[in-house]
């Protein structure tokens, strides 16, 4: 088993040894936000030093084949967990993989693609987080958790627009699914290092301001200190809280109000960039959700992740 | 890197670890008679006890791509060997793998396959001799050395039969392939533990008999002791010698001839048989050819297999 004790231990003990990769996780159910969090993340670290996949193609059956079948892709029993944490094991510790792929135009398993492990392995998929032993491949773990109405908007526009179904299809495959979510994907939030939640604001204003975003920060990696430089008042547009996590246990929780303003951002950013041991310009075009829009909340996630994946390296 | 001692160091040392199947490599060149050597033991050890692979199916190119390319899918070049070395490994160490698969009557890469590893695998592929670390996987290793006019007789037998080509398209392409034969899968004969040549007569006899076996049997694996029930006289219908190999280096030749004896190579086996630790009955069928013609060369080279197989158990 690959440990996380084991694989930050540096430098290295052999020369021969494969150079390992800083692994990340971005777990979430469906449409939860991964691709986009992952898309904006390889953005900032550069295309060339990442690699970035989705583990959500070791399908054991097709679309024709889930017909009859009693669960829906969500679940384990669905899919070749096994080979998916033999190939995390392999990414990283630095080798390549034949990764299965799945194609959603025609429900069909079609050509295995070869991926080499860069600098940085941004994974996301939704059955990421469910064992031990996919868990231990990495360095970094996220897992997105907005609100269930919000999801199910992101989904029904992302699967009406982009995968062309209907909004009736949408909406079944929800209710469908709706149980393996619950017994198999929900229950991995409390595995994550950090649980992302963006949400609109609670009062809602015209025009609407980006979504917030709640971060619990949990004690299993070492965040960057910031409990002196924010305020525990929660009216404050950012605020770092001590609260109860849902199993009862006390976990750090980071506010970023959708309004924050881009000065106060810096500010928290400017304090997180410089807990980085490695003295590089801190990343442009973060926090950026269409051109010309900003979302300081995004921002502060990014580089929240950022810093996390640099103080692995 | 899975060494050969490592491998079958028994018993094993933790109670967790996966056990570890008892690998076979068949090599040799395309039509060289793989297929239906695996087919053979498969057969004689039970279907239930044995995962027969090819892996020759890692293929970096399908055939549209391979068109334009200087090289032939027998050169490394063309496959994942990477790949295919790790997937080795993971059987190895008794783990199951996630196999592409190339469809030949559409010359593309299909649906991969998952394949868990039984008490014996049996592997055949073109370049599974090629690399270190891929014969590291091996307990015990073949290479099929037809003369190289019958290989190309069965070639163009299989490929225009069984795989709908035309006697000018296989004509084409053996000598496509020739330079990618002589450089990447001849050379391969040279690490095998056994060398396995079936071959017609030297005279020719109306009807003619079975094509006769030759094996060479190196060092690198405890033989059967058989000198001291065979002859070194080369008139003999079995006899072994000691003869140079390719390269120089004194090798002991098995010789089989075609019309042997069925008493006699009874013999011959019932002495390989005694040397098996686990007393079972001698498997039946070995030596079939097609429903009622037998050929003790063949039987010979199946039991010779089978009873490595065994003592690697």
């Amino acid at each position: 088993m690959v440990s996380k004790v084991m694989r930050t231990t540096r430098p290295r003990p052999h020369d021969t040894a494969l150079p390992r990769p800083v692994m990340l996780a971005i777990g979430g159910d469906s449409a939860s936000g991964k691709t986009t969090l992952a898309g904006g993340l390889v953005e900032a670290i550069g295309r060339d030093r990442c690699t970035s996949i989705c583990v959500d193609d070791y399908h054991r059956y097709d679309r024709a084949e889930r017909q009859n079948m009693p669960f829906t892709a969500l679940n384990p029993d669905c899919n070749y967990v096994d080979i998916m944490e033999q190939h995390l094991q392999m990414l990283a510790t630095g080798q390549p993989i034949l990764t299965p792929v799945y194609d959603h135009s025609t429900g069909t398993l079609a050509r295995p693609q070869y991926v080499r492990p860069r600098e940085f392995v941004i994974v996301e998929g939704l059955l990421l987080l469910s064992t031990k032993l996919s868990r231990a491949c990495f360095d970094i773990s996220v897992f997105l958790d907005p609100p269930e109405d919000l999801r199910r908007a992101w989904k029904m526009r992302r699967d009406t627009t982009l995968r062309g179904y209907s909004r009736e299809q949408v909406v079944a495959d929800l209710a469908r699914r709706e149980r393996d979510s619950a017994d198999h994907i929900r229950p991995q939030r409390r595995y994550a290092d950090i649980v992302v939640r963006f949400a609109p604001e609670a009062v809602p204003k015209d025009p609407p301001p980006p979504l917030s975003a709640e971060l619990l920060l949990r004690p299993t990696v070492q965040h960057p200190p910031l409990s002196h430089i924010l305020t525990n008042d929660d009216r404050a547009a950012m605020h770092l809280m001590v609260v109860r996590d849902d199993d009862g246990t006390p976990v750090d929780c980071l506010h970023v109000h959708g309004d924050a303003g881009a000065e106060e951002s810096q500010l928290l950013q400017k304090v997180i960039w410089d807990g980085v041991a490695d003295k590089r310009e801190m990343p442009r075009g973060l926090g950026e959700i269409s051109p010309g829009t900003r979302s300081e909340p995004l921002a502060v996630t990014q580089l929240l992740l950022f810093y996390h994946l640099l103080q692995e390296v």
